[in-house]
């Protein structure tokens, strides 16, 4: 069940929408073009001001319903709604809807025009997510695999038919069979030299952190993962990215707990143990204008106590966000710039597939 | 100059939308909600009708226009709209939206609802692309940096935040700074051995796959495309992806031929000349239904002279469209199939950051 809306717009001359008169002459141009179309269209409604120009709304038997705005800056926005059953194919063509779009341009001697592929609102599945910086980006998803709700969040395994199984918390885009590169741009696969060497990861349900770095030959891996239902999901759906790691929970290699990783840092302060790299493959950096709120506080006790378990050279290696959120990036940089004993960063970024964007990450060390 | 559009909906029980009192009843809490956000709400119009719901036109001093549609089936769609002048900041802030989203989701007692972000309507830059699948994507476009006419096409070059430089001809995406990976998966880099080899490139006016070839030691590399200004562009813009193979159109190494490569193809093999490897890096696979059409003439026309020009053990490599178009890569697939001598073709695929989407590369030698 959904209903599409299409939506067109075209920039006219300002002459054409400059007053009453004009928006009238283009409308009636409108009319006539979209009757083609729709034989049986009916004027319902329509208003003016001098100030905010024309609309009207136009409709065939109540069902598909148009509305229609003449700016008086030059603009004419034209957006197309009808419902369109389950299985069943849109009553208008992307090649009509697309030739509509050239007639009516020329009709209205615009030198701009747009259309948009029709938005389908109301399906079960949402296929409309958006980047870090607000865009929208439709995805491929053909199938919702998995779904549920942990003590913790939301979790869904959704396929897509180019990207694979997507594991999406609290509706967040976190990772898809896709993004190996994810993984590597995170552990600075090639760069980094794992081998023998001790590794705490913060977080990484997925998995595919700790089934990369395993593939380094490392001494020791342990991993504090707090959300059981993520590994399991994990484990039965997105093997392609986690292997079997999720599956056993520990070996001579690794060993994966179950818990809040604050409390498991705190015990190894504690304990004087101590990391050549620690990971933060926790939760993104939220998208607010000040570093306020629960999750900022969770980023800075988590940098606290990080450091506190890193050797003198250790690393302390983390993902940030989408690298058009400068404010964002911004202020954890200023979080990681208030920590004592200083510390200094470099970054990387990579085009994450699932994520439709760069993602930076940052490579965190003691100065 | 733009106009924004904003579309929220809202999947309600069924007994709530079923009949037209049922309806009015959700439309009068629907007005109520708005009231708190847009004081001077007005109704302007509604209509009614058993088969086709509820429409209603609520607005504010004609300037916020309101379109709300309840359909039987349970779903609601709430259309937003107003004009946003150049450099003003949106009336109504992202989170105000969501936040009535959630307000309007606990009043209907909805289970499922879906605010997308703002549609940015009528801009000077185009900032919405379609994938080959026509999916709707909006990048993070904020500058044109070059726009012209060529007689063979139209040549942009837009600046993505995230992306760099973008090339597109006659409005889709080409090839982006972010974009090595299609050049190495076009030719199979790590895979292929190049060093010593003669190599025919059909187009690839970009200068991507010569730049990358020629770091492989090739003995010779022809490059043969039509557009002139097109390179003349990408040489200007597109350093990052071509360095500096189209300042200077002959080397030892390398020679570029502007001209025709149907005509140059039938010199070559007039004259018994041969390659090692041919590169189809011309036109994309049309996204037709059947296999006709000037473009399919054109890709059959181009397989046929290629492969004359190919020694015995040579390959022919060339792109072929999003990996989800399974009907146009099916039909180009027959296309080969028909080839005498009999060809046979691999694939590979990647994710190329520009496109937003999985991109299917061939690989074709002689049965």
């Amino acid at each position: 069940m959904a209903a599409q809306t299409i939506l067109f717009d075209f920039t006219l001359d300002k002459d054409k929408t400059a007053d009453e008169e004009a928006r009238l002459q283009v409308a009636k141009i409108l009319r006539n073009e979209l009757e083609q179309l729709f034989p049986q269209l009916e004027l319902a409604y329509s208003m003016e001001s001098p100030e905010n120009g024309y609309f009207a709304v136009l409709h065939e038997n109540k069902d598909t319903v148009i509305t229609c705005r003449i700016f008086q800056h030059g603009l004419l926005t034209l957006n197309v709604e009808y419902f369109l059953p389950d299985g069943k194919e849109p009553s208008i063509s992307f090649d009509t809807m697309r030739t509509m779009e050239l007639i009516l341009r020329q009709k209205f001697d615009s030198d701009r025009s747009k259309y948009l592929p029709p938005i389908k609102r109301g399906g079960y599945i949402d296929i409309y997510m958006t980047s870090s910086d607000e865009r929208i980006i439709e995805y491929d998803i053909d199938k919702v695999v998995f779904e549920a709700r942990s003590p913790f969040q939301k979790i869904q395994i959704m396929h897509s038919k180019s990207l694979g199984n997507m594991l999406l918390l609290d509706e967040l885009q976190n990772i898809a069979e896709s993004d190996l590169i994810y993984t590597e741009t995170l552990m600075c696969r090639g760069v980094e030299n794992y081998e023998g060497k001790e590794i705490c990861i913060l977080g990484g349900g997925d998995g595919a952190l700790l089934y990369e770095l395993l593939k380094e030959n490392p001494k020791h891996v342990v991993m504090l993962e707090i959300d059981e239902l993520v590994m399991q999901t994990c484990n039965k759906y997105l093997n392609v990215i986690c292997g079997d790691v999720l599956e056993k929970r520990k070996s001579d290699q690794y060993e994966i707990i179950v818990g809040d990783c604050v409390e498991y840092l705190k015990k190894f302060i504690a304990e004087g143990r101590k990391f050549d790299y620690v990971f933060g493959d926790l939760t993104d950096i939220p998208i607010t204008d000040a570093p306020e709120g629960e999750t900022w506080d969770f980023i800075r006790t988590i940098f606290e106590h990080s450091f506190k378990v890193l050797k003198p050279d250790g690393k302390y290696l983390t993902h940030g966000n989408g690298s058009t959120c400068k404010v964002q990036l911004r202020l954890f940089e200023e979080q990681l710039n208030l920590l004592r004993p200083k510390v200094k960063f470099t970054t990387t970024k990579a085009f994450v597939p699932s994520f439709m964007e760069e993602w930076l990450f940052y490579q965190v060390t003691f100065a």
